[in-house]
C-alpha cells in the first residue's frame, strides 16, 4: 500500500495524543456515537440511496435547496467524484494546500498549474492568481481557511476570483470545511453566490465540525443540476453507509456543542500561538482550529517521545522540512503539547 | 436525486419484509454488530488508511498475499475505482447483469458491447462470447453466479474466456460476490489463476456473506501491482470507515455462522423453487441465494399488499416486465413469501 503520509496515524503511533488531525476539541458528541451505534441493528439493509433524512436535515442546516446537496463518504470522496465527473483538462491549485485535490486531478491525468503561496506574504494568494484564471482553465480549487496554513482568502479577493472564473467558464471549488471554526463564517462562506453561479462548488464536512473523521461524511453544494447529475453517475448509489447517515442526522441537532467547541478554539488558538512563539518557533497567522509553525528539524520525533503526534508538513508541495501543523485542542492538552515541545 | 431503482428500498417501503436484496438468511452476526458499535468510541480518529488488521485478516481468509487485496466502501466502490483507474475505451458486458458495471463504464464514456443472454439457453453465455473478445477489448465483466439470474459460468467455458482475454490483453473482471452461497465455491473461484494472470481481477464482498450491506465493505483481488497502484491513486485514502474495518475483522472469524447460512440456502433454494413452480411461475435455475422467475405483471404490488418486497427486474437490460427476483431466506419467511404470491 503506497498511500501518501497523512495526519492522524494513531494506528502506527499507538495511544498517541493526536495533534496531527484537526477535530472539534470537544470530541465526538455522545448523541452521534449513540445514533450510529444503534443504527448497527439495521445494517443487514442497504443504506438509503436517496439519503432522505440526512439531506432534509442538511437542507435545513445549510438553508439551501435539497437538490443542491450531494453527500459523500467524507468530503474526500466528494472531491474525487467531482473530478471524475468534470474530467478537467487544466486545473489550478494553491501550494501548499490539502493534497487530495492534486491526487484526484492526477487520477484524471489533468494538467496542473500551481499558485505558489509565499511565506513572506503570509501564505496569502496575491492578485497574480487572477492572471492564472484563463479560458483554458477548467477548475480552480481554493481552500479557505487553507490547510495547512489556516489562512482565509479575503472576501474582496474572493469576489474578484469568482467574477473572473465566471467570465472564463472555470469551475471554482471552494473547500469551506474549516470555516466551522472561524469567528464569522457568514462573512466568508460563498453559499449566497451559489444560486447565480452554477460554476461554483462548495465543499463541507462533518469530519471536523463534529469530530467524526472515522465514520466518513462530507458533502458538496452546487446549483448546477447538470453537474449534480453527472456526479451521481460517477459514484456508486450506496456511498454513504447506514451509520454515517444516522450519525449525520444526529450531529445536525448538536448546536450548543458546536458553539462550545468554537469558543474553545477561539480562546485556545491565542494561548497556543503565544506558547509556540515563546518556545521560539515562527508561528503563522491561522484563522482555523490548527496552527502552522516553523521550527527545528526533528520536532515530530521529539513530540513522539512524550506520546504526542504532530503533523510533519514537509510533504506538502511548497513547504519543506521544519514546517509543522498542530490542532487546537482543550487547554489541558494544549499545555501538554507545549511542555513536550519545550527543551 | 435521479438514482436508478435498486432492490432493498426499505426506506420508501417501510417495515417491509425484504426479499429484494440477497443477504445471508441468518442476518448480521451479533459479533459484527457489537464490534462495529464498539468502534464508534474511536470515530474522532481517521480510519486506518493502511487497513492493516482488515487486510491481514483477508489475506488469511482468502489465502492470497496482502498486496493483492484492495478494499472498498462496498464492492460497488471497487468497481468504480477499477474503471476510473483503467479508463477503458471498449468493454463487454453480459445482459442481463448487475447494473453497476455499466454505470461505472458509462461514467468513463466507455464504448459498450453486450453479450445478450438468452432465456432459451438458460441465460448461459455461449461460445459466441469468445468471438467478442478481441484485441480492441479493454475490459470484460462477468458475474458468476450472475445477478439476477443466479447462473454460474461453467469452469470449462471460463478457462477459454480467461485464455482468450490473456491473448488479447483484455482485463477480465469476475464478480464472485455470490459464490459464498454455492455448493462448491472452490470449483468456481478463479483465485488460483491470479498469480499467472495479471489481467484477472476478482470482486468479493462482505455484504451478502455476512448480511452487512449497510456498513459497506467489499474488496478486489489482483496480482497486477501496477493496476493496484493506479487504483490506490484513483480513490481517497480513507475510503473504508472505522466501523466497516471493525465489522470486517469481526466477520472474518464467523466460520460456523457462514456454513450454517449456506446450508439454509441449499435447503431453502429447493423449497422456494418448488413453491414458485407450484404457483405457476416459470423458475430459472439459480445456483445462488436468490431466484429469478417469470410471472404475471403486477406481482411487486401484489406482494407489497402483504408487506413483502420483491425485486422487479424489468429495469435490467435484456429483461422486461414480468421478471422478478427473490432472495432465499429462512423457511418461515419463505413460506410467507409463497403465501403472499399465491392467489
Amino acid at each position: 500500500m503506497k498511500k501518501q503520509i497523512h495526519g492522524g496515524d494513531v494506528y502506527r503511533y499507538k495511544d498517541a495524543l493526536d495533534f496531527s488531525s484537526n477535530m472539534n476539541p470537544l470530541g465526538t458528541p455522545e448523541s452521534v456515537i449513540r445514533a450510529a451505534g444503534e443504527s448497527m441493528e439495521k445494517i443487514c439493509n442497504y443504506p438509503d440511496i436517496q439519503q432522505e433524512e440526512l439531506i432534509r436535515g442538511l437542507s435545513a442546516y445549510e438553508q439551501v435547496p435539497a437538490e443542491w446537496i450531494i453527500c459523500g463518504n467524507g468530503a474526500a470522496e466528494v472531491i474525487f467524484t467531482l473530478v471524475h465527473a468534470v474530467k478537467p483538462k487544466n486545473a489550478l491549485l494553491l501550494a501548499p494546500t490539502f493534497a487530495e485535490y492534486e491526487q484526484a486531478l492526477e487520477a484524471e491525468n489533468c494538467s496542473l498549474q500551481f499558485h505558489m503561496l509565499k511565506e513572506e506574504q503570509g501564505f496569502l494568494p496575491d492578485e497574480s492568481l487572477l492572471d492564472q484564471i484563463t479560458e483554458e482553465l477548467d477548475m480552480l480549487f481554493l481552500c479557505s481557511p487553507n490547510n495547512p496554513t489556516g489562512v482565509l482568502i479575503p472576501p474582496v479577493l474572493m469576489d474578484r476570483i469568482l467574477e473572473k472564473c465566471t467570465e472564463t467558464g472555470t469551475l471554482l471549488v471552494i473547500d469551506e470545511c474549516f470555516q466551522d471554526f472561524i469567528p464569522k463564517p457568514e462573512s466568508y462562506t460563498r453559499k449566497g453566490d451559489l444560486e447565480n453561479h452554477p460554476n461554483l462548488f462548495l465543499l463541507k464536512a462533518f469530519t471536523k465540525r463534529y469530530a467524526m473523521a472515522g465514520i466518513r461524511l462530507g458533502y458538496g453544494l452546487t446549483s448546477d443540476r447538470e453537474l449534480m447529475e453527472r456526479m451521481h453517475r460517477s459514484v456508486q448509489p450506496w456511498n454513504v453507509s447506514i451509520p454515517a447517515q444516522a450519525a449525520g442526522v444526529a450531529a445536525l441537532k448538536e448546536t450548543e456543542y458546536l458553539e462550545e467547541g468554537r469558543q474553545i478554539v477561539f480562546r485556545e488558538q491565542v494561548f497556543l500561538k503565544e506558547g509556540l512563539k515563546t518556545l521560539g518557533f515562527r508561528v503563522y497567522d491561522s484563522s482555523a482550529n490548527y496552527i502552522l509553525f516553523r521550527g527545528p528539524k526533528g520536532l515530530v520525533e521529539k513530540a513522539w517521545k512524550s506520546g504526542i503526534l504532530i503533523r510533519d508538513c514537509s510533504n506538502y508541495r511548497g513547504l519543506e522540512e521544519g514546517y509543522y501543523r498542530v490542532a487546537v485542542r482543550t487547554h489541558e492538552l494544549n499545555e501538554k503539547l507545549l511542555e513536550a515541545l519545550a527543551d
